[in-house]
């Protein structure tokens, strides 16, 4: 763990808010040291690294719970380990600080780090504090994974199956909402900002490392995310009624037409997984998310022809038939 | 290598100025997924892992060369790497950057960040990319080291030696130049600046850590970092006649009389190593150093007492007599 300068503050601040975080891990030094060792816990696995950074009016507003940054700063990262196959181990944060964070502030963000740390199973290996103008959080996450598997993000097979994990666009609708683009019920209302201010990671990642030919989250949007994934090389056929949407969703969509159902396809931060895998493992990949109680739909097939198309056959208004568990 | 908007800028900065810096490795994926897999080189190593962000305005200027920006950056990680006994192995880029750093920028950025990754020998596994009003650059880095061995940076023992790396004060006095606090020569004035702008790490650290009660780098000042090292248990008495200063800087403190060396006591930003260690070894640590090239200076003793003293009996001006090579 780092400071800028050796004061009184960013003593406190890693004594006071931080330090419980390292769960004393031996490895830490409890952030007496510069750098940190770092084991797996086992010798047949191997790290798995990603990174991020989050910036105030850009992936957050100013004024946001610290509860919210929190859950974002470990929602972005651990989601991108689940994808890649990997279960979480550890994690650094640079913090940069504007000096409107005050001390409950930061008291609030290590308390729910903590308790999402707890619920992950992950600890902080240190991390580095500095001053700056807005509130900037970087975060780099390691995971482990057998090092045998290697799981890819854009190989993808003729006729695989194309799979959403959970439902689409509900953070898109949140931010849609705080923005003031359109007014919806109290109730409603709550539900959307919700979604869009505490998004969690999908853990189905490493149970399905076996079964798929890629995984990815969507970070960018469905369509643009499975565009990644098909590389140029190959296309998809999309059923748009198969198109995971919570009921709340679809009210807004359909009967409130608040907003399209196209806009909410190229939204991302609902880290939804797509799970691109052979036919074959058709009931495997449904057990195993009935098993872990998360929701998943069989959205379309990998085509030989490039580009990604909608089944235009079906009825896009026939909300009815829709089936949330096919 | 992740995006925050699936933007063709942001596509063409990987794949024209960042994807060169895998340099190749496998487990990079081309910077095309999510994650990287990185592995140890051998069985026998854990991983050693710091982070450090350095922004505009606190550790660089605005338009300070993208030279200087690669060093800084790698510098301040390299050398925890170092200071905590590891080998560098690989890294993770989070650039956030405004719209004034342009394609040359980069360029330039990217071609000493491969110069310097040649030279330590580590690669990129990856990183984030995001726009910002100001540029801010967070690295992580990992090095490894042989897992029986625990560096630490703030165990000694009664009457230990205390050696220095290098010289200190270098780059505090470019510091003040750039900031017009005082006027040299022109051939100072360039030499101390080039210090600030380019400070580079020192290897020593992992050839010391079997003769070692403790090693860190100076980052805070050396006053302010030997006494995070006697951890409130020890003091010590330095000889300051011993304090390492290159002929350039002792022309400055004695002879033009522009900054006190007390100042420079309280510097940082040199990288300079301060190795705590048993008497017994004091013809290892000295024979280690000449053969790695670099100077090394015995400054004084941990004491009981705690403390930092100078050792007032000591002539402070007689320069001639200062041994460089003690």
């Amino acid at each position: 763990m780092k400071m800028k300068k050796n004061n009184f503050t960013e003593q406190k601040i890693i004594s006071k808010y931080l330090k419980t975080l390292s769960l004393n891990k031996k490895g830490t030094f409890n952030f007496e040291n510069d750098a940190a060792y770092v084991n797996l816990p086992h010798k047949n696995y191997k790290f798995t690294v990603t990174t991020d950074t989050i910036l105030e009016n850009i992936d957050f507003f100013k004024n946001d719970n610290p509860k919210s940054i929190a859950q974002k700063i470990t929602t972005v990262n651990l989601s991108d380990l689940y994808a890649m196959g990997a279960t979480p181990h550890s994690y650094l944060l640079n913090l940069c600080l504007p000096n409107y964070i005050t001390n409950d502030w930061l008291k609030s963000f290590c308390y729910y780090l903590k308790k999402i740390q707890l619920k992950y199973n992950f600890y902080l290996l240190g991390g580095d504090l500095s001053k700056s103008d807005n509130l900037i959080i970087s975060s780099t996450f390691f995971g482990y994974i057998n090092k045998n598997i290697n799981v890819y993000q854009n190989k993808v097979n003729f006729n695989d199956d194309i799979w959403i994990s959970g439902n689409i666009g509900e953070s898109k609708i949140g931010l849609e909402i705080i923005k003031k683009n359109f007014v919806i019920s109290k109730n409603l209302k709550e539900y959307f900002i919700n979604k869009y201010l505490y998004p969690k990671p999908c853990k189905l990642g490493p149970k399905l490392v076996l079964y798929s030919s890629s995984i990815k989250d969507i970070s960018d949007g469905l369509i643009g995310d499975l565009k990644k994934m098909l590389n140029n090389k190959y296309g998809a056929l999309i059923n748009i009624n198969k198109i995971p949407l919570s009921p709340k969703a679809k009210k807004i969509i359909y009967i409130n037409k608040k907003i399209n159902i196209e806009h909410l396809l190229n939204a991302g931060d609902d880290y939804s997984l797509i799970i691109v895998s052979n036919a074959k493992y058709r009931n495997k990949i449904k057990s195993i998310a009935r098993k872990n109680n998360v929701k998943i739909s069989l959205i379309g097939k990998v085509t030989k022809n490039k580009g990604i198309k909608f089944d235009s056959f079906l009825d896009i208004n026939n909300i009815k038939e829709y089936d949330h568990f096919s």
